[in-house]
């Protein structure tokens, strides 16, 4: 599980950054890359990484400014031409579908697959996706418009059957090991009785993964941000312009470090940075969250962060 | 006067050639960049040149596929965040209102300036712009959907009254060269009469540039060519590929040379140049081309190309 970061900038593209997008990859995981946010010429960026377009199966879009969506219709229409098939959902306000479909049908775009469309109703507050592996979580922000956090909580691994500690207790392999990786209660042949869960080790937490698009500080943010082994948050702003930050509906790094460290992340990533800061600047950025959140980084364009697991 | 190619790719962005859009640099002549056609990414490249959005006053579509649209959205969003102001004319087939306006209304993109929409019918074949220095003339080609070729046609350059001529004569500067620039045959004071006609240089004749966007071998592209100083025209296939391109819908390289040449163009540029003719092979397209017509030039992104007045 990684973040490759496509566009780490705010508003307009500018020379270093381009406009929003990340992908999350899970190749590892499920052969999966979910994208959150197609601004212009996200497809441009992935043509320089190592993304497969026909691999991104979910795509999540924050909220609807031109910067955040305006690469979507031609990211689907490449995606079908470079032979991907799959069929594709995305997840986002109202007004994604009819502005994908409208792209698409005055393009005269054929898309080789099918999209699923998933539009959250504004006050959406919860689980939006669930499948054996991965639940998404999504909740209200405060922009300008209706913008969403997305939280993406990767279940737990259960613990390995201790395949050795039954060995050296003579147990033989067999549909027992079933049963006891299960959790059940097994009374053998022989008369023993041994307790599946004594037999299992210890189950590796999931990781947790919250995406914060355009939006002022806000307790949504910190909710959906709780105890995330990433936190990505967008840093429009700099160290003391708050003001400013609540009158444009946008945070500063500040807010972003408080709100991780409220919420107890492990790590936060800033990024929807403005083209005012250029690269000494961006590190100005990053120093002042580190005072209050050490774990920051602002991130760039195609920088890739590994989510490791948290072990104990 | 000037053509800077912004983007010369065919279909889908490459990692050399963006998708379709130029700029016709008409800074010298009425102080504007006027774009063909905006791909997407076409901001982004902008950005990498001299052009400032502010200065593009007219936009004109060849075609409403993505690959000459996607990036109109983001364009005209970024013309605004960048100061631009002035009012813009639009042209192109009928759908591209809907669409720059679905794609405004959705993303809640408010724009400094008014954007005034040409949508030209089908079988439009003739005069759609004028005013005291141009005229632009758009034919239908032949695409899978309504493709336009556009004929920009600049006015011809009056003679200047030949002052030393008339001070030789011993003709005083005053009301008098005003009447005489007009071509108004004068009775001097002394009695003297002077045909205004004689007093003024040879008119320089303006200068054609012909646009065709995507399309098969159409005799409509030859008519929009005649006597042009420069004709762009797409070369998606190669020689050899006639029946292809014709299935298509698209050129060849030869088949551009031909229309060239039959239409005593000056000078052939070929875009919309397919990512399987990488460096080598698209100075093969080149060499093809000048067999037919010499004075060949495939394009790449970037390249400014100037159009020089003909002196005789
Ligand atoms: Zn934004
Ligand atoms: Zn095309």
């Amino acid at each position: 599980m990684q973040i490759e970061f496509l566009g780490t900038g705010a508003g307009s593209p500018g020379k270093f950054r381009n406009v929003s997008s990340l992908a999350l990859r899970l190749l590892d995981e499920i052969n999966s890359v979910w994208l959150f946010d197609v601004g212009e010429g996200t497809q441009h960026q992935i043509l320089r990484s190592t993304i497969r377009p026909r691999k991104v199966d979910k795509i999540f879009i924050t909220h609807l400014h031109g910067d955040h969506i305006f690469g979507l219709p031609g990211f689907l229409s490449s995606r079908s031409f470079q032979g991907g098939n799959g069929p594709l959902d995305i997840y986002g306000p109202k007004g994604i579908k009819e502005y994908v479909n409208v792209s698409l049908r005055i393009s005269e775009s054929r898309l080789a697959y099918h999209i699923t469309f998933h539009e959250l109703p504004k006050d959406t507050d919860g689980l939006i996706f669930e499948d054996n592996k991965f639940s998404v979580y999504a909740a209200p922000l405060e922009h300008r418009i209706t913008s969403f956090g997305y939280r993406v909580v990767e279940h737990d691994h259960p613990g390995e059957l201790m395949v050795d500690k039954l060995s050296a207790l003579g147990i033989p392999s067999g549909p027992v090991y079933g049963r006891l990786k299960k959790g059940e209660v097994v009374t053998l042949d022989d008369g023993r009785t041994i307790d599946g869960k004594d037999m299992i080790g210890r189950a590796q937490p999931g990781r947790i993964v919250t995406i914060i698009g355009d939006t002022r500080k806000t307790a949504n943010a910190e909710k959906l941000a709780q105890n995330a082994n990433a936190l990505v948050h967008e840093s429009t702003f700099g160290k003391g312009e708050n003001k400013l930050a609540k009158s444009y509906y946008h945070s500063t790094n500040t807010q972003a470090a408080q709100i991780a460290k409220q919420a107890n992340a492990k790590m936060l990533l800033l990024n929807h940075i403005s083209a005012r800061y250029t690269g000494k600047m961006a590190h100005e950025l990053e120093k002042q969250a580190q005072t209050i959140f050490p774990n920051t980084k602002v991130v760039k364009d195609f920088d890739v962060v590994d989510i490791p697991f948290i072990k104990d």
